[in-house]
């Protein structure tokens, strides 16, 4: 019975991961809850799973005196002794420290915050390497990748080819996209998803992240991870390996199998939570190029993880910000993309490797972002 | 390096599989070739590869005095002490007893011969298991299966799902397959291969080998195994795990891949002779239902491998010599499954399963065709 402590439970990856632990209570046992500030929901939860630790960030621990207060929290569940696997859910850029303790007191982290990644690629590797934990990925294309590896050696890899749905705006003209609205870009095709990682669909950003995490995660550089569009998000992603053979993992979008997947990799065990595969109802599928145009998030994402240093992690947090002022109606969907350039030109002498420098370029990226549009 | 024997080097495997060890020299040598008829090419081939032995099934060696000359060729071939691995590319039946020699000698086997599977599915499966040796398969589709689940054990697999082309006569109603002609059911839209497995893709008779095939190659019952239309056959076989997520092998149709895999299995090599993968190129890939009504072959075959015994010996040597008849022109295409359906009706009183009862009951099923057409 392995103890699991689930970062960001009131959320789109929590809640869905909540769902598989209770399919699978003879397996793991929930040790350990965090949630931002959704107190009402995170209470329901520690009464049905009854974890040993309660963390909330933010307000709303008042009436629940047994609950643990502030960002702290995240770190002390993340290293706790009856935690075994730690499922990082954290939103944006406060999952890196929890991700880091994990990986120093040797656990596993399912990762589903991919910022920790991108913001601190080498940190994290590092953390891994000396702490003696692993990072598996809760990310559907990340997944997929593992489980076309798992169990073959690194050097059998040729390329990884992501496939990408190509959010919304898959068709858009550049004009279009200059009168694209709040709600045009949450709604996503294939996905249900939290709004942010739902903007950052439309603006490909998403899938920039997704390229530098894999890179991390996988070990390849830049030029053996591709991208393709897949409108339909069955096939979740593809590895090609030195013999030229291709695999792929597939299967109707549903997160509830990644998230399985990170907790019991590199074994599979029963469950229900995935629709079965029906090939002829999913017919067909199809590819196209990514239009690298349109959308200049992915591009500019893209020479941040080749460029290196805090370049990721200043192309992260000006994203976040300007999706956070995007979803206040503050700029528009076509402003974003700009913002983000912007603060990676305006940024560019910021240098260093280590956390302290990675934290000062994420906050030098977000006060860039906001003084621009005048916060 | 290890030592290749190839059995029926002439043919389409065969020079496939010569082309694939031209590239890998380093790490194969070709320790003997033998085939059916053509010795001018084999003669060629020997004096390409110089392997210790040769042999020829029927005639043409009256000018090659080293030549092994004879069936016994094949399992003298299949068992000498410099061969580690023999592919077995015989058409049809011969190349039982080649099989069971290789894997009683602790050998290797990539096996291009299904009709040993389906004949002799528990000899094989026994042999191997007394003999230590191994079956790895060539067929496209079983290759893939064995790619998507090297690794795993086999209680994680919930079913697979084998791809069929659909072969020429997809889209045919049962008038036109009446006035079907040879040249019609020779002209396979994505594979190029021999006359006799390009006839048994029209009449999906290829299916329910290989379905059999798969039941014995990998201990599934006959319900998890199931077969679907993919006419682009780029999709090569599916397998579904037990939590609910689908891996597939994918790549342009090129038998050079299955080939070298049989070879290099469980690792990967680097190799050439594979196109470069591009989804975009070939998309889209479509999946649909197998008319299970219009194709009687693909029935039988399924109902042969269900009851078990010699009943799938019988199916696979009355299609070798309806396809036999058809090919010379004897019968029409349509003639086909009704004379299979006839064999299986009037031969099921035949029983047992060692291999004198499977010799006899192939023997009698060709019989029965030929007395059947007046041959």
């Amino acid at each position: 019975m392995r103890g699991v402590a689930i970062l960001g439970s009131t959320g789109s990856i929590g809640t869905t991961a909540l769902r598989v632990l209770e399919r699978q209570r003879d397996r793991f046992r929930v040790a350990a809850l965090t949630a931002y500030d959704n107190a009402q929901l995170l209470d329901e939860q520690a009464h049905r799973f009854a974890p040993e630790f309660v963390g909330i960030v933010g307000n709303g621990a008042a009436s629940h005196p047994g609950w643990h207060v502030g960002e702290t929290c995240l770190v002390d569940a993340a290293r706790r002794d009856d935690v075994d696997i730690v499922l990082n859910a954290v939103v944006g850029a406060a999952g890196l420290q929890a991700t880091l303790a994990a990986l120093a007191a040797g656990k596993r982290v399912a990762l589903a915050n991919k910022e920790t990644l991108v913001m601190g690629g080498r940190l994290v590797t590092d953390a891994c390497r000396t702490g003696g934990g692993e990072i598996v990925p809760v990310d559907s294309e990340h997944s997929a990748i593992l489980q076309c590896i798992t169990g073959r050696p690194g050097v059998e890899v040729r390329r990884i080819i992501i496939t990408a749905s190509g959010g919304p705006f898959r068709g858009w003209s550049e004009e279009q996209l200059e009168r694209a609205t709040l709600e045009d870009a949450l709604r996503h095709p294939t996905w249900r998803m939290g709004r942010k990682i739902t903007v950052d669909c439309a603006t490909l950003a998403n899938k920039a992240l997704e390229v530098i995490e894999a890179h991390f995660l996988f070990g390849l550089p830049y030029d053996r991870i591709e991208v393709v569009v897949h409108p339909q998000s069955v096939v979740h992603s593809m590895v090609e390996f030195v013999d030229g053979s291709v695999l792929a993992q597939l299967g109707a979008p549903s997160m509830e199998l990644p998230v399985l997947y990170a907790l019991t990799h590199p074994d599979r065990v029963p469950d229900s939570g995935v629709p079965r595969f029906d090939p002829v109802a999913l017919s067909p599928l199809t590819f196209e190029p990514l239009s690298v145009e349109r959308f200049p998030a992915f591009a500019l994402g893209l020479a941040a993880g080749r460029r290196g240093g805090v370049a990721p992690a200043i192309f992260n947090a000006a994203n976040e910000e300007a999706v956070a002022l995007f979803l206040l109606g503050r700029i528009r969907f076509a402003q974003i993309g700009p913002a983000i350039r912007d603060a990676l030109d305006s940024l560019s002498h910021l240098g260093g490797e280590n956390r302290d420098a990675i934290l000062a370029a994420d906050a030098a990226a977000r006060a860039h972002v906001k003084g621009r549009f005048g916060c």
